[in-house]
């Protein structure tokens, strides 16, 4: 009788426990930070953002809901941001200064701290799934060029044209970028890109998620820098710069001028203040963004979240694509500062 | 007359505060961890690397007697270890699974944050400079592949063929290893590398030093995984995993299993140790290296320095080439534990 008693207790237990962490089932998306504002906007374009935002949210959130893996709902909600040329990920990525759209990406498992990136890849549709590939199909963490391009045809993933990247806002984009370089070239003057030929320079993609058996996720990718050269990489596929995952500190993925984040090492600064200085989420992203980051003069923004489903998204340029969904289900976006 | 006692004063103590810097100038380097037993060296080669690491450290304190920057030093002793066949680095790194020698390296500056990094070069004969170009003559951090080439090219460093890497001991290295999987594949004896052939598996060089400026700089440099595939990269060129550097908290230059370093954040989070749970850089050195490397399985060692030249040098391999020269330019090298 005291063993069906005990069953009876440790059930009732473990059901509330259950329902406490499906309570605190968490997911956050950024879709880029920048020279963001709301007078260069369509109210088109902007609800087309929203609508986007709330269609990423919401799938991530039904994995979630229905007992999946944060794995599972990250990769499956940056699919959806990559997917879009809205975005500086997948289609719709950025062009580099030799008229390529160079990808990459990065994936960690808060749980396992185990990780998967790619770096200056072509011709994968989701570079996520290539960084997911990686991370649990390897002993290695960073696969780069046609080394991983080689790996993720051997994965079977999906496999396209360069071409399919191609957007015309994009094509239009570098196009007027190196038409301005040319008149700055002949012209002797060294002035500044245009302001609406900035936007996006630094866009990226990205997700963390807290599941129901507690576990964080993070992901992050992007198409780089407009006009990049030389193979540049940046923050996005370098765990503890722009991507990184700890259930003991927080998750990170981040969005901005991405050298500044690699030197800052974001991602782990905002981690190390969580679990070394007792900062909470909003207090770490606070001081590395508003702080550190603004006195360096790098601009940008993150999303965290911890295990308790606390959730942070300081930026400290114009605006960022950010966005949230928690147990009820409910999707808030939000594009500009003070929203 | 009083002004004058006033600058006389200040000279004194200008004086006093640069001869008290200049004891502290302080020189670390490393040569890679390992599986490195004394049963398997013979005494002409434990010799010859004694030899090498004493080279390498006194051309870097003659740099930093002569009141040169730590920049300086740390990238002229890092181009006598590439240059040497002894390390898995510039000449004698390891091929990849394609019979290729694919370098990274990456430097740091502690006292701007700046930082370069190249991966996965085939033509620069020393990549410790192609990072350092990076790092003063890109906006950039990092340059992966062929891109990386073309911009060392324009930047006139030392191009060379890529056979001027190939030593007949990594060639024959690679060609037992794949021998040996040939055998496992035919047996389905999916059995270990044999011990002879793991060694320098995770070889790479690395230098930290402190200059009479009080400045900090960490650099690393390595070939990479021997037998490595698909464009893998390790910890050596990710800032904050194989190298970083702070004037606030310390410089570090790692070597080991690559992955891990990068999971773990290895760099960075030894300086967060420092800055924000005020360790030293012994403590910080034993609690990541010893204590969550260890757990994790991570094999490594790195090489730790502070702006008052303290210097650390745990590992938790078999041995690591090892040493450091300070003010008394004495130079101390080691290979063992307890040594």
């Amino acid at each position: 009788m005291k063993t069906i008693y005990t069953t009876l207790l440790c059930c009732c237990l473990g059901m509330m426990s259950l329902m406490a962490q499906q309570d605190k089932i968490t997911l956050v998306i950024h879709g880029g930070a920048g020279t963001i504002r709301k007078q260069d906007m369509t109210p088109e374009r902007e609800a087309a953002y929203h609508a986007k935002m709330e269609e990423a949210l919401k799938a991530g959130y039904t994995i979630l809901r229905n007992g999946g893996t944060s794995m599972d709902a990250v990769v499956e909600t940056i699919k959806i941001l990559e997917d879009s040329p809205l975005f500086n990920a997948g289609k719709g990525a950025v062009f580099t200064s030799e008229g390529k759209n160079e990808l990459d990406a990065a994936l960690m498992d808060g749980k396992t701290l185990k990780a998967g990136a790619v770096a200056g890849i072509t011709t994968v549709k989701n570079p996520i799934t290539a960084a997911r590939a990686v991370m649990e199909h390897t002993e290695h963490v960073m696969l780069i060029g046609q080394g991983a391009e080689q790996f993720a045809r051997e994965q079977n993933l999906t496999i396209v044209e360069p071409t399919y990247f191609h957007t015309p806002e994009r094509a239009s984009q570098i196009e007027r970028i190196k038409e301005k370089e040319r008149q700055n070239h002949n012209n002797k003057d060294q002035g500044a890109i245009p302001q609406d030929l900035r936007d996006y320079k630094f866009g990226t993609v990205g997700c963390v998620a807290l599941d129901q058996y507690g576990n964080l996720v993070a992901g992050t990718s992007t198409g780089g820098m407009t006009n990049k050269k030389y193979g540049r990489v940046g923050d996005t596929p370098i765990i503890g710069a722009g991507t990184y995952a700890d259930n003991a500190s927080c998750a990170v993925s981040a969005t901005g001028h991405g050298e500044f984040f690699i030197r800052y090492v974001v991602a782990y600064d905002i981690a190390a203040l969580v679990k070394y200085a007792g900062k909470s989420v909003s207090e770490a992203g606070e001081e590395v963004l508003m702080r550190k980051l603004v006195a360096a003069d790098g601009e940008g923004g993150v999303i965290i979240l911890d295990k308790h489903g606390n959730l942070a998204m300081p930026f400290n340029s114009e605006g960022m694509y950010r966005g949230y969904i928690k147990a009820d289900g409910k999707a808030h976006t939000f594009i500009y500062q003070n929203e």
